[in-house]
């Protein structure tokens, strides 16, 4: 599946820090994960593929270089924090799976590129190829009928249009709809208008948004996202049985958006919903007025807003339909507020201390 | 757009009963309808071409036979009842077209078959084209451009698979998502995958759906059905801006049917969709345990049960989701138990008198 996606979740605002270990004194064969403080299974089967590739990718350096210590025969002990609640469900495990294999990378002195890294987190889970590059991303299938060589490629870094922003309205999870682990296979498998959809839709749709990056056409962007939006879960709910993302509270979201943009007279706001229900709504700064002002008159109750959003008013008036007003008020659990992020960085802070424990922060 | 269905609004159950007449004491040019006892707009476009084309049909049998009275010249009273709450939806608007044309066919006495009614029925309802038959009713989409040659064509007479039934969960109009008058017109213009439905899913569920019925193949019945509103849903959520009929009550609806046949182990129940929220469950008679018994304790407080429902209990144990169990409890406001009905039927009943009032009833 291909996507062109800004790489929106800036590490200021949502963040996931992962520090990777390994040591001769750790007992063998007992690679473990630290999820925000609780144990996580890795024993799935792409988390393992994930693992395996790198730990092969280290074996091939230490093969060619003898001198290099042999980490790869050691265990590995990953610790992670996200600062966002992993039940929002927002590409948590996209970003998880990034932080994880470039963390590991970067424990291993792999020469990889992010390019390349990114053939590695797919596996891990589709979109975490997306995360590990800042800035505006395309997601493309590849030509392999399993998907191996769908991979991440930078179209522009997020200096190149960094007025962008998004707001991300999360929906409770006591509304979230029926889940599907398998979802894309089974859609592969079973819808009868997917392969349309690969075959003219996204592709067509990628066009036009490198197309929308590269100019800076928001209102050409804006529309090709809801499009592509809406293609995908038309997609999704065309599956047999069908899988449902978004709900009730994510429509009233689509509805807020096109009144939004009615009453601009112009494309400000544009919604785009992942494999889940919660709304990310991209603007331009230059027209938060009328996309946050709206939101946060309408959201002022729900948690996460930033200080400065109750200092910005909506400019026009914006005449919502009164099931969307009720729907999103007692939908939205919480309001993520953020721009266009730089990617993947590296920091000092380490989650495990030099001898293998849980660092105390 | 094709669909093949069962034509399951039973007249016994549901009911339209629409008189139809006219005079030469009516003030001329003032056609005018009385909808459950309320004046009813007859001025929109589709309304008008269905008037006009019945009228101008009586016009030229009137040229031809200068005997006949010259009722294409006097006013028209349409005087119709419904036995069952407009605002649910419930194809009611199909349903109130099929008997404006047949009624005033009849008035008319035109000598049209229900097959040349169907296209003029078509006009004011997409879906109307089906009421004009009983049985199982394959509504085609014909090869002009603009749809006026899509029509109905009877599959099967009611009796050749009388042991249909249909469960119609009605849902709370209070739910009811945001709807859309000219629907299928922004599908065909904006749907990118509309094309491909029409190309080859809806004649091959077209094919499979006669088979089915043919062979009175309920597994096969139910698949397709399901499928194709999967399909039909999934195209109007691709529309720009999207379509969405179904709500978290629709979808909590499919999941329940989907769970009733993992019990059963085969399908005994299939789920569909029109233009709306309200979710239409079809099953065979001899599985009325596993599908009636099921739904009725689910929702033993929901009005419109039959007497005799309450006797029917589930064979199997059925385990449904608790969100799916609280969602359908809180927002069905209404079941119909209905089966395989007998197309429109001739009456004596007449709803207004021989002098053009409105009769007492």
């Amino acid at each position: 599946m291909d996507h062109t996606n800004p790489q929106l979740l800036s590490q200021s605002d949502l963040r996931t820090l992962t520090t990777a270990s390994c040591s001769a004194s750790y007992p063998p064969n007992s690679d473990s994960l630290l999820l925000n403080g609780e144990p996580s299974d890795i024993t799935g089967a792409r988390t393992q593929a994930c693992i395996r590739e790198l730990r092969a990718r280290r074996k091939a350096l230490e093969d060619k270089d003898p001198s290099q210590p042999k980490l790869s025969e050691q265990s590995l002990k990953l610790v992670s924090e996200n600062n966002f609640p992993t039940a929002a469900g927002l590409a948590s495990s996209a970003a998880g799976f990034a932080a994880l294999v470039r963390a590991v990378a970067d424990l291993y002195q792999l020469p990889d590129t992010p390019d390349e890294l990114s053939l590695i987190a797919r596996q891990g889970s589709g979109s975490a190829c997306r995360s590990l590059f800042g800035g505006y991303v395309a997601w493309r299938m590849g030509s392999k009928e399993d998907g191996s060589d769908s991979k991440a490629d930078l179209v522009a870094e997020a200096s190149h249009w960094p007025e962008m922003r998004a707001l991300i309205l999360v929906v409770s999870a006591a509304k979230k709809g029926v889940s599907s682990s398998s979802g894309m296979q089974q859609t592969v498998a079973t819808s009868g208008l997917f392969a349309e959809r690969v075959r003219t839709i996204v592709p067509k749709n990628m066009d036009l948004m490198e197309k929308a990056i590269r100019e800076k056409d928001f209102g050409l962007f804006g529309e090709v996202t809801m499009r592509e939006s809406n293609s995908f879960h038309a997609t999704c709910a065309d599956t047999y049985p069908p899988i449902f993302y978004m709900n009730d509270v994510s429509r009233a979201a689509v509805r807020a958006v096109e009144k939004i943009n009615q009453a601009a007279g112009r494309t400000v706001a544009a919604y785009t919903f992942d494999a889940g229900p919660n709304c990310v709504v991209y603007y331009l700064e230059k027209d938060q007025a009328a996309v946050v002002g709206t939101f946060n008159a309408l959201l002022a109750e729900t948690e996460g807003w930033k200080a400065a959003a109750k200092d910005i008013k909506a400019d026009v008036e914006v005449d919502l339909d009164e099931t969307v007003v009720t729907t999103l008020k007692s939908g939205v659990s919480r309001i993520i507020q953020t721009g266009v992020g730089e990617g993947p960085v590296k920091t000092d802070e380490m989650l495990v201390t030099e001898d293998g424990e849980v660092a105390k922060r």
